[in-house]
């Protein structure tokens, strides 16, 4: 009934508070014998970690990964039980939050909380915090090593594409995008024109004691066609529950999405064609997803993150009691959190595609028919 | 590991295949003891029933309920356990389908389930159908009823807001729409104005052997807060989820959703306010959800529907052997699923509630401490 | 939440009441393309039919199974979606029951499940009737069919070891036993001399109004080495919930079971030997079962049935007022259900095996290395 | 798919191998706002501990629990999120595996581990260990509390009845048994002349370097009606998956158990009776539940433990070239897991009860109808 696991063959469930002792994760369904490359989680964890930039949220932590289950001392290979593997929380400044204790801070999930519980973790925002997502981008790039391994040249690839009004798609070719791209700038926009613009979009609001949303793009170029559970687990439909279970995100689009809706159906379809020995489509609206399964194109999504709801400003809000008062944030905050959302988003779709991955073979087998026609990435 | 169950608490398994004996689904969850009232379950399914109106497909199923368990014989009310219905299929005609069992229907779901199963029921769509969705019909009035007995004043209301180009949100007002207002056009599109042009352009789109998408936007007023699993299963997660699950869906926002990102943090947030002796926030950007759960405003939601991939036109596909063909398809199909959209849409929303209320009970009791300044709708 | 499902991987939803319309179940993670039996799934249910001897009730139900949904219509094929079967209730007589409508009969779940639920189905035990079994047979053996597919050899053999206090125990050697020999005589009692004996006792207790308990024996030969999930899903743990699911059965024991601790570590340990290209044990007082995953020994399990709670004699008992009141059962029963609760329990141990296997699939492939050694039964 | 966590409601995943760096568990669903003692946890914990007794084993594990998240910082109070909570280990000796890394100790989970997963942490059990049951105790001390919260006066005692042929059940009357009476000896065997034979027993098996298997009984008092999903998850069922699920657990017995098969049917039914404003029955064969839901009398279980698999002395096994091998284990063993098994039983027994009176709440509410004639224990 809780909700704090996700997946149903790839089971990863996340604990942990933002100014408790730890965050992290237990993973159960990892397949036995695999190479664990735990720097490469280390190096993804970075990709998240406050502090990298004068962009992000200054809290100073250094997010280092402990495993405590799961992995052969030996060889570091895992066993096939319950990867278990913690961060510990060290910055922590819970005096800042101390007169929010009785109000409740606009746009957060205070009010909610005690409205659910009648008991929040007041000392930050305990789960509803981004630090929660600790343990998604631990199990995440432990999901994406396997899907790797599994489909050789798959790629999960992220970006921020637009910030508040400075909108870089027409600017960015998804199609050979990497991540050491992506990273080039601090933003993480790819489209470097955009990316000063961003750049100085965030340190204005930063100053200003405000913050921006914006959009995040997301593809996975790689993926064979035929995973995915039709009805209601469709694949479109478990990535958009992972994507809008992401603090701040508001919306999501699969391939057309709401552009799509312009078009009459003889325009929209997405013809297919045989290329190079395996089936294709001539175009993607589809976005890479047909019926809940993939079809072996790209999938693409598109995510609306809002604004951080921190905010260094004097808002209006009211107490347990009912009073309203005028209140202040203090301390630490991510004026846009765009660029640290981008390993996020990954992680949520190595995790969709893990499990993806393993309730196929429990129900086919792997391989399955549409591997027979289908060619990797060169 | 398979994905035709939705829900943990009130679980819903649907069935069935468009041209196979039966569609219908097994309710397990629902309470005992409870007075059902299956002419409203009818009534529900008669709203997405095709041939309801010259603007869908002339399918012609009388689709009449049956109860195969659950209910107690004399009383009516439900048992506590599964409670099991099933709708016959009546107007099959699976011809229509027979030149395409070899070949693959543009942006339908035919490739991807040979690509996943190795088989598919080619007559017609099988579980790829938008039949499936009776099962979910069936099972959504059940949810309603519930909620509605719990939540007094509660209403679930979805309607067509766009069509093509025809957009009619500047001229709806949510506040007080309900689904009589909906209903008084076929195209379930309370803008008497914009209706009429919708009506035309499905019309000719029909002629044509064309499709058209368009948006549904959806409303729950009078849901208290602290509804709602934090982390994975957010209530908005859950509802992004369910409708995305929806054949056709390609999108979904929650509340300013990609309009969100053109603000700042300052403007974006939403006010706490008491008012009436209740929480209440001064504009609701957030959609009626904050951190996952409930926060007691209207919870919002805008969908993106494709335009239906069967169009009455010659299309280029390829057949499974990867020969290039163009094929036509013949018969009945549904020009613009919009109208018929509504009722499944609105199910969807009573199955993530009924879900999410029976979850909330199981974890924190029911009342829970949100009840407490909570006031249902006049 | 609810339980009316079994298995996660092959998901097997049972629903109906005993004097409801219908009985039946849907299964989801049916394997697609097997080309499925319905002659031998029907087989398994006249087995457990009652009206089928002299020695069980006289309920007379021809239980003919009528499939929903999820077979390919022109072959017969599994689609891989789910698998609804039901069978109708026929031969209903309400009115036997009717004085027991607010009294309860004594070991039956009549005052149970007034007080979960505050209501229950009196025409008969509702779901704690046995009937509520159709659904699993049925599942059962679409489970067993899967797994004869896959693992050439396989058996799966039940049958009465004792009824009250005629044990054939001594006198039966599983090793070869068929579900033929099981079948010879209506006992279901493999030891001529004891089905005899047994058959007088049932007869005898029928006359006077009096019911018996005994022992079912359960082997399973054939499974390869490697099979059920360590710590709570253990294979043996699975095995123990399903047979205790089971209407009146009250115990279960695993290879050497209760006389198992009589003897020490030493003399209890079974010893593995190399034989014919395979890993053997010199004896199975594991059953088959090591650490919660099968070892390639036969499972073995006995278990205990009370004798039935529905006698027709007298008995104390209060209503719902708490009166005391004598009252006494009507009609129909069985005398004894060891004979009928052969099939059961073999479907039973269908379903936890397929789910294993399936689950298995998911998580480390198959094959597995287990396999490699593995000698199928000749 | 795995199976490393149990329950639906109150979710326990535990995590660990016996020589990795820590044991642990994570709890979902825990409810809120809940006053947690966890020197209450720590003293259940302090009772599987080895090395508490010279009967038990001798590995030096001070057992210190580790809270890493879901409480509250300054009150020490459950805030509805996941409660994770670890235990380092310390005293490994991993160098006594070394000469079994090869090869199969008999009757242990080495060679099925192999036969899943084609990896095995073979220094020590790993995951096959009994040290993996330390987060079922860490758990089910935080259920057994939330339970005797709700129901004041619940008890659950475990004892040891059996060892060997010293059987004391005749001279124990469960009727009052508290488990400071349990813990007057070490061996965890109220009745004190047999406590004295089996500690001779264990003494000398351990000399011998051999071991012992007995019976555990559990009695749960205090529990009212209406609990338990019946069908597949009957509180039975559950409860015998649960003790099945016990290291060297090989049968389970409710009620009557297999004593009652020797009773005809007018003979083994509890008659009901209204006792002091309550529904009691007159015999309790049923243990307390009937149709899978409890009754209110006391849940009455017994239990069979094999004799411990490590043993001090030469066996015959096989290496994984198949080689036959004679090889002795060495150090420290648990020559009788008996009084160990205590704590651990009834930690189950609270892990199965907090689920099925969570996933109650969810269905019908708390209070429910069983409780309006209910009278908890004096």
């Amino acid at each position: 009934m809780p909700g704090n696991t996700f997946g149903e063959a790839f089971r990863v469930t996340t604990f942990g508070e933002s100014h408790g002792p730890a965050v992290g994760c237990v993973i159960d369904g990892c397949p036995p014998g695999f190479p664990l490359d735990l720097a490469a989680v280390q190096r993804q964890l970075a990709r998240r970690r406050p502090g990298q930039s004068r962009l992000v949220s200054a809290r100073d932590e250094e997010d280092r990964v402990e495993v405590l289950s799961g992995l052969e001392r030996e060889s570091g290979r895992t066993l096939g039980t319950p990867l278990a593997m913690l961060v510990r929380n060290e910055d922590q400044r819970p005096s800042a939050y101390r007169e929010w204790k009785d109000a409740y801070r606009p746009s957060h999930a205070d009010y909610t909380y005690e409205a659910k519980y009648g008991i929040r973790a007041w000392e930050g925002g305990g789960r509803a915090s981004a630090r929660e997502t600790v343990g998604r981008v631990l199990a995440g790039a432990v999901a994406e090593q396997l899907l790797v391994a599994r489909f050789p040249g798959l790629a999960i690839v992220a970006w921020v594409e637009r910030v508040q009004a400075i909108d870089a798609a027409a600017a960015i070719d998804p199609a050979q995008l990497t991540r050491e791209a992506v990273d080039a700038h601090p933003t993480r926009c790819p489209s470097p024109e955009h990316a000063a613009q961003i750049e100085q979009a965030i340190l204005a609001a930063k100053s200003a004691g405000d913050s921006l949303g914006g959009c995040v793009r997301l593809q996975v170029r790689g993926l064979p066609p035929g995973l995915g559970e039709p009805v209601f687990d469709k694949l479109d439909a478990l990535l958009a529950q992972a994507m809008l279970s992401l603090p701040a995100c508001k919306a999501v689009e699969v391939g057309s999405g709401f552009a799509g809706v312009a078009l009459s159906g003889s325009a929209h379809n997405d013809p297919f064609a045989w290329e190079g020995g395996a089936v294709v489509t001539r175009s993607n609206r589809s976005g890479g997803i047909q019926g809940g399964i993939s079809n072996g194109m790209p999938i693409e999504l598109r995510l609306a993150f809002k604004p951080t709801a921190t905010v260094l400003q004097p808002q209006r809000t009211i107490d347990r009691e009912g009073n309203e008062r005028e209140l202040q944030a203090r301390g630490r905050h991510d004026p846009c959190v765009l660029p640290r959302a981008v390993p996020i988003v990954e992680a949520m779709a190595a995790l969709v595609l893990a499990d993806c991955w393993l309730r196929q073979r429990g129900q086919v087998g792997d391989p399955w028919p549409g591997l027979a026609t289908w060619r990797p990435p060169a």
